[in-house]
């Protein structure tokens, strides 16, 4: 059995392999700070080396920010691509680490050891496990199993401008049969998952403006329209007394639940009340009759995101605000259409707003949903694999937060995308003190181990 | 015609009369900020010299804040009480005053002569017109016409703090049959107006928390309530589509206005359009089929003056917001009870707040509408001489905002006020460049003159 034979070089080689791991996370990679423009350049240069040391021939991109990282290997079997991404979150505050963010420790932890510092699990420990586990494979094989491409982005963290340039530029290049993308979670620390339908994005933003300056309320009050009134009014208006949102067409696109998937998931004991409970909640919110993993991963949703008006400092001033906005947010999912939306979802705000008032409206993004081809069979033999390596079966699930990535290349190059990742809840990525688990790098270098095996 | 005799005397002496004022106002009393102390008592004791003067046995009254002024001269006749006060707002921002706000100056304006400077309209012009009319009848008579006591205040522009206390504790001292108030001002230049109805105030802060943190709504949008949505949909329900105030009970105790004070509103030719026209809106708002000027003086409102939550910064992010918070306001008219109204009000928003949402009200004060009793004939007196006086008839009118003081005086002395004022729209009080015009300063004070010869 070849595959044991990998399988236990990727044990036997862990201490190598998170000693590597640390030289990255070394590299104080922050892609949102300027002043760590050449930390970015050094992380991808470490990796254009160590992808060499595998045999792969990579280089860097330049592009206007942080260079791409581009590796390519092999010639026979189908064309997989693997993305990640070398750049990490800033650390302030600062003062918040127990240590060095830049000076990454093995630790113990309550659920065994862990990896801490800033990026081990977004995405540099993540991004490992695979050139990991196709180091082990090249050590049993001799070569890797398939034709690769790497692909590494080092502007993940600060909204990605240099990618979707780069992907058409370079379609012909990173144009694969499969991409897969490290950057995701497990659905819990027993059970793998592979996410197969990320909700999109719509955000707007609606300013409503009454009076041409603020008025004293007891000069005014009453004969003057009040833009604050106007807009809870309109804000109220989006969602029914069933939760279901009022804009027209809005469910247009979006899909029930596969049956198979269904299963899937209530087999998950995911815990609702533990879910909700961990925040203070405990009742399910949005439409009425669907349950809270429903609601977060396969149900398009409208939020308010902000909001303001008049005064709200301390005390109290009785104004009468010229002006009041709000930042309202669609999560996607199926096939509901973005800009079909915006439109309907201006024309009823306008609809809402009376003749003294006017409204201006920003955007601030749209992305449609990404559903992945699950009826492709690489995806259950990936699912298989995965069922594998962990105690529980592996299963397709929903992500509540949208992951632009996988749409990019469906749209751009034409490649669908699995998502697999092994992070957990607790790794507080974006926050301080950064961990991944050391069964997460293991346990993840072991899983694609056995994806590559069950792909090719 | 001992009444032309003293109208000629206070023509004859506007020279001194603005000189004097001018004296005043060079005074810098800014009650709010405490290196203005000693100029407060140094207003306070340029009164008491200048009531002296006028044979008015005055003295300072120290309190925890600024001294209060009382004088108190005859015995014979109607007691009135007369109430003004000598503090001033605020400069800022300096640079904004075409000249020092204390050096001030009789300057040419479009509509003839204006006294510029801080405190010309607001409130030393308005109470030396009453110091002046009692002067020009000493000259006259000898002796002024009745039993007066002069009250003046240094705390109005600081919230009064010390007012209550004082009025409590010397309630005897300063009882009397009316008070006058000079503090408010004319319909417009050709129309002078009796205040007999002042708006009454309530003021209450919602703080709707959900989640016990800020949360990602895209992990959680969906499955996890939203307090702005909670907030804005309560806000929403405050009032109907016919612009009525949905709290249980709250019409209760709104009187229709009377058919004689409606007839005088309807003469004063107020012209809603100009009015709502200068803050750029057209429509009336608020109860439908009521007009501008009844639902600022008359009718009771409900205002949001301010809201918030989550995240109002520039862009976008998508939270999920733990609070979210409004400063909403009530106009009361009649007799409301704003104990009673504030009761039903927080009722009705606690229905409203869903099983896993909590809410927690700021209470930020209360004062019952104060409704004058203009069925005292010395109304109609004062009436008809400020009618002798001006262009135009003279009107009762309401008054949009609250002006406490002659709450308390009703409620504390049991004294009645008829609220008399010369100020103009344009006399920017509270604003730079603060003005009086030389003709309110000058028929204001005959305007007094006659008041007392149709009082006594």
């Amino acid at each position: 059995m070849t595959l044991e034979k990998v399988l236990s070089t990727i044990d036997d080689n862990l201490p190598a392999a998170t000693e590597r791991l640390m030289e990255l996370l070394r590299i104080p990679s922050i892609s949102t700070d300027p002043a760590f423009h050449d930390a970015c350049e050094a992380a991808a240069d470490w990796l254009v080396k160590d992808l060499a040391s595998l045999g792969v021939e990579a280089r860097k991109y330049p592009t206007p920010g942080k260079s791409m990282v581009v590796g390519h290997v092999g010639d026979r079997g189908p064309h997989l691509m693997f993305y990640g991404h070398y750049d990490v979150q800033p650390v302030d505050p600062l003062d918040l680490w127990e240590r060095d963010p830049f000076d990454p420790e093995v630790q113990d932890g309550p659920d065994g050891p862990v990896i801490r510092g800033r990026g081990a699990a977004d995405d540099k420990g993540q991004l490992m496990t695979f050139v990991e586990a196709c180091r082990a494979w090249k050590a049993v094989h001799g070569s890797l199993p398939c034709r690769l491409t790497f692909f590494f982005e080092g502007e993940e963290e600060s909204g990605s401008p240099s990618l979707i340039p780069f992907l058409k530029e370079h379609a012909d290049m990173l144009r694969a049969d499969l991409c897969l993308i490290c950057d995701t979670g497990l659905f819990d620390a027993q059970t793998p998952a592979i996410t197969t339908m990320l909700r999109g994005l719509l955000g707007e933003e609606i300013i409503i403006t009454g009076p041409n300056k603020d008025l004293h309320s007891g000069l005014f009050g009453g004969a003057a329209i009040n833009p604050v009134h106007v807009l809870t009014r309109i804000l109220a208006g989006l969602r029914d007394e069933m939760g279901r949102i009022t804009v027209p067409g809005f469910y247009d696109g979006v899909p029930e639940l596969p049956k198979d998937i269904q299963a899937q998931w209530e087999q998950l004991g995911f815990d609702a009340a533990e879910f909700l409970g961990s925040v203070g909640l405990s009742v399910p919110a949005g439409e009425a009759g669907r349950s809270a993993l429903e609601m977060v991963w396969s149900r398009p949703t409208c939020e308010i995101n902000g909001i303001i008006g008049g005064y709200t400092g301390d005390g109290f001033k009785t104004v009468l605000p010229s002006k009041a906005s709000a930042k309202v947010s669609f999560r996607l999912v199926g096939t509901q259409d973005p800009h079909a939306l915006r439109k309907a979802f201006r024309e009823q705000v306008r609809a809402g707003v009376p003749a003294d008032c006017t409204v201006e409206f920003k955007e601030h993004g749209n992305a449609p949903a990404s559903v992945m081809p699950t009826d492709d069979p690489a995806f259950e033999k990936a699912r298989l694999a995965l069922s594998d390596e962990w105690p529980r079966p592996a299963a397709f699930i929903g992500s509540g937060g949208s992951i632009p990535i996988a749409g990019y290349f469906q749209d751009i190059l034409g490649v669908d995308s699995m998502l697999i990742g092994f992070g957990l809840d607790d790794d507080q990525i974006h926050s301080p003190n950064e961990k991944y688990n050391m069964s997460s790098f293991h346990k993840g270098t072991r899983s694609w181990a056995r994806i590559l095996a069950a792909l090719t």
